[in-house]
């Protein structure tokens, strides 16, 4: 049985609320565990603490790049062994696919520009909008996540706000696709075909894919908004190609990741033209 | 061959320029066809009009439902024939699929509380959020569109910020999914599982679905955010749903609105019980 979670706000702690040590900080249950940098397991995580614990973090202030937990030594802080996507990490990825909205919480030993002096602050509700693996710079697996702020809980975006009691504070966003116009150029040149099972969803006023960036857009992939680094996609397989539940592998086939079995080969008989390094990137960033 | 399209500012023309009469507005492109509220066709719509043309509009600022061109009578105002789905209404809903940004020109004629005294004035980027269709208040079927006004250029959401140069200013969003707590308890009621295919994506995290309201939160719809207005779905068919390429028939038999086809009976065997009110609502929502 899952451990009940309470996602969002926590009543009578407000954005800015200060903590003076862990005890205090889990007793107002902003963050829970007395220990550890991440509170959630597989039905999702719902706050963290970031304060310097891990050498690979990155705090921008409304976007952070967090490292999973385990692996570490807690007195040189130095990675020891690969992190594995369990407990908290598995729950950081349940919030992404799910829209749960994770707390925040800094610790005076993070980032000297957005931290506190002293003791922890809760500094609002983040997104997880990406994970990824990666060897750190201690040579072992972490898994990494990129956080972005949310809206104020004071002025959502507008279709919340329309959506009146029943969305106003309680909707989350679940999945967001954006799209570019070398995005639509790759779909126009499937003929809005998944490159994956050639599927091609008809809608009553025409044909309807995703793009995916196989590495993606900024922070700290920076993939290239070109046409050899975008697949066209159905969907489903966009859910499934950015949780790295299917990759293609050296010869161009897809591969289910979980049962290791062949899906296929990735149509690419169109000219469109992928570049195969981008492919690989794709496949590192899910390796467990 | 389709007209080549701008989509977004036109440079020269910031929010809240103003024109004196509909050739000064053509002549800028903001708004290009001399007549018509809709600037679009087959690939997307582009601008469009709000002057009161439609007895049907409503003006919210931030929030237009927007009445479809076609079947008034210019002189009267009356509504003398059905609407169709074809030519710039079509175009407003592939602009919803694409995400395309639509620029909103209001004119004198407008809702009082946000319209210009005189003339024409640009208003900015809006998205299109939804698409449906009625009868009208005089009695024959119109398209309606509810648009949402973008953020601010100067201001984009977070991770179109993130992504630097290539996602900064050109990225829109195609698609939204927006999940509630309700919401979350109908995917798991469903075990996750997709109620048109029985399909349960799995990911190296668990499975992933979403959740579709039948009748929409908001305006104007003000669906409930109850398990008995929510289907679990895949990625795939919550497209199709939300497009009106499948709709649910009386018998709970899902039907394909193009082929006219039957795909199946509605998957209900979980005790997740439905408000067939709902399903009529939906169909008639996108009845052509």
């Amino acid at each position: 049985m899952p451990t009940p979670r309470t996602y969002g706000e926590i009543p009578g702690y407000p954005v800015g609320s200060t903590f003076q040590n862990r005890t205090e900080l889990a007793k107002s249950q902003v963050h829970r565990p007395l220990q550890g940098g991440i509170c959630g397991g597989q039905d999702g995580a719902e706050s963290i603490v970031v304060s310097g614990g891990y050498i690979d973090d990155e705090d921008f202030g409304d976007e952070i790049l967090y490292t999973g937990q385990g692996g570490n030594d807690p007195n040189t802080k130095r990675q020891v062994a690969h992190q594995q996507l369990k407990f908290g990490n598995l729950g950081l990825v349940r919030s992404q696919l799910e829209g749960y909205p994770v707390r925040v919480i800094r610790g005076a030993q993070g980032d000297r520009a957005h931290s506190p002096a002293e003791g922890f602050r809760y500094d609002g509700l983040y997104r997880v909008a990406d994970h990824w693996s990666q060897v750190g710079v201690h040579g072992f697996r972490i898994w990494r996540f990129r956080l972005v702020e949310l809206e104020s809980t004071d002025r959502p975006p507008p279709d919340v706000e329309a959506a009146g009691p029943a969305g106003r504070e309680r909707a989350v966003i679940q999945r967001l696709i954006r799209s570019t116009p070398v995005a639509n150029a790759a779909k126009r040149l499937n003929d809005y075909r998944c490159q994956v099972c050639g599927l091609r969803l008809e809608t009553p006023t025409g044909p309807y894919a995703e793009a995916a960036h196989i590495r993606a857009l900024g922070r700290p992939h920076d993939g290239p908004d070109r046409l050899s680094n975008i697949l066209c996609l159905c969907p489903n397989h966009h859910v499934l190609f950015d949780t790295g539940a299917i990759v293609v592998d050296e010869d161009g086939i897809v591969r289910d990741t979980i049962s290791g079995q062949e899906i296929g080969k990735l149509r690419m008989d169109l000219g469109h033209a992928i570049d195969w390094t981008h492919l690989t990137y794709h496949r590192q960033a899910h390796k467990q």
